[in-house]
């Protein structure tokens, strides 16, 4: 499991084996509910309890926009900044070709289905800021571009609350050239 | 000194009166040919051996962009990235009214008068992404605005080879906001 190595996984083993029986069932109740109940959203492909989801079923967004992630983590990332009133849609995954992860793995058709059935005007493309998630942004952008809606990305540059000589030479030349109007 | 504490103050000291007298010496000449040859350039208050300053004699750089900063270091990392080929404007400081520092503190009467006399059309504020830099950055663009040149700021968002859910939310949220056509 991520982010539990061995020496975790011992630890919690032998806090399980020393903890009351009830205390240990609790756990494995829960895990089992959380396997039967949650699931992930026939449209966006978040995870939810219900389907489709609550964002996904809230007439109050903004149904004209779509934003593209690569793991229902994001959606939780974006959800807790609450500037984004839109849509979501959960690629579930990137592309990598050293793993074998191509387009077909993704679910970029289901994309081009939602973008034409909901009349989406704008298309967010938010995937990570590393080298597969812009090859991934690349590759969504070209599928998505003959539609001839907009295609934007979110800004790479300085984190807030940091120091310019802390930026790495590529951030800090991505701030420059991404740079934007004082309002 | 900034970085050095206590116990590593002590740990210099200690290596210093080990270390051979030559090698001393020729620490404490380096540190007063450095005071002795090292200036603020005249122009654009960056650190330079001759005044005025390499960058602000190069006749090949973009002497219609002027691109503000906090400090002398602020040049360096900017100049590392190879993307900025305009001139430099060093503010020696950053609006801090606890501190006491407000705008005569900073050299914005000698920003104005270079805007005018080089006849800049865009200037850059590429002040730190933190409160105090937001600040100045605003008053800066305040104190520009009137002459109806272009006022930019370097993007705010998610740092290069980073990840979504490691972002803050004020950093996200920015990078929605700033977001850019995909091209």
């Amino acid at each position: 499991m991520p982010t539990i190595g061995r020496r975790t996984a011992q630890r919690i083993a032998l806090y399980l084996l020393k903890a009351p029986s009830d205390e240990v069932k609790a756990l494995v109740d829960s895990v089992v509910e959380m396997k039967a109940r949650v699931r992930f959203c026939s449209q966006c492909g978040g995870i939810t309890e219900e389907d489709p989801c609550p964002i996904c079923s809230d007439r109050r967004r903004d149904r004209s926009v779509v934003c593209v992630v690569e793991e229902p983590g994001n959606v939780i990332a974006i959800e807790r900044t609450s500037e984004y009133r839109g849509l979501y849609h959960v690629l579930h995954g990137r592309l990598s070709p050293l793993d074998g992860v191509g387009p077909e793995d993704l679910t970029i058709r289901e994309l081009m289905e939602r973008i034409k059935s909901l009349g989406i005007k704008e298309v967010i493309i938010a995937t990570n800021p590393n080298v597969e998630g812009e090859a991934t942004c690349s590759y969504v952008a070209s599928v998505v571009r003959p539609l001839g809606i907009r295609i934007t990305t979110i800004a790479r540059g300085v984190p807030m609350g940091s120091d310019l000589d802390l930026a790495d030479e590529v951030t800090l030349a991505r701030a420059i050239q991404g740079r934007g109007e004082v309002r």
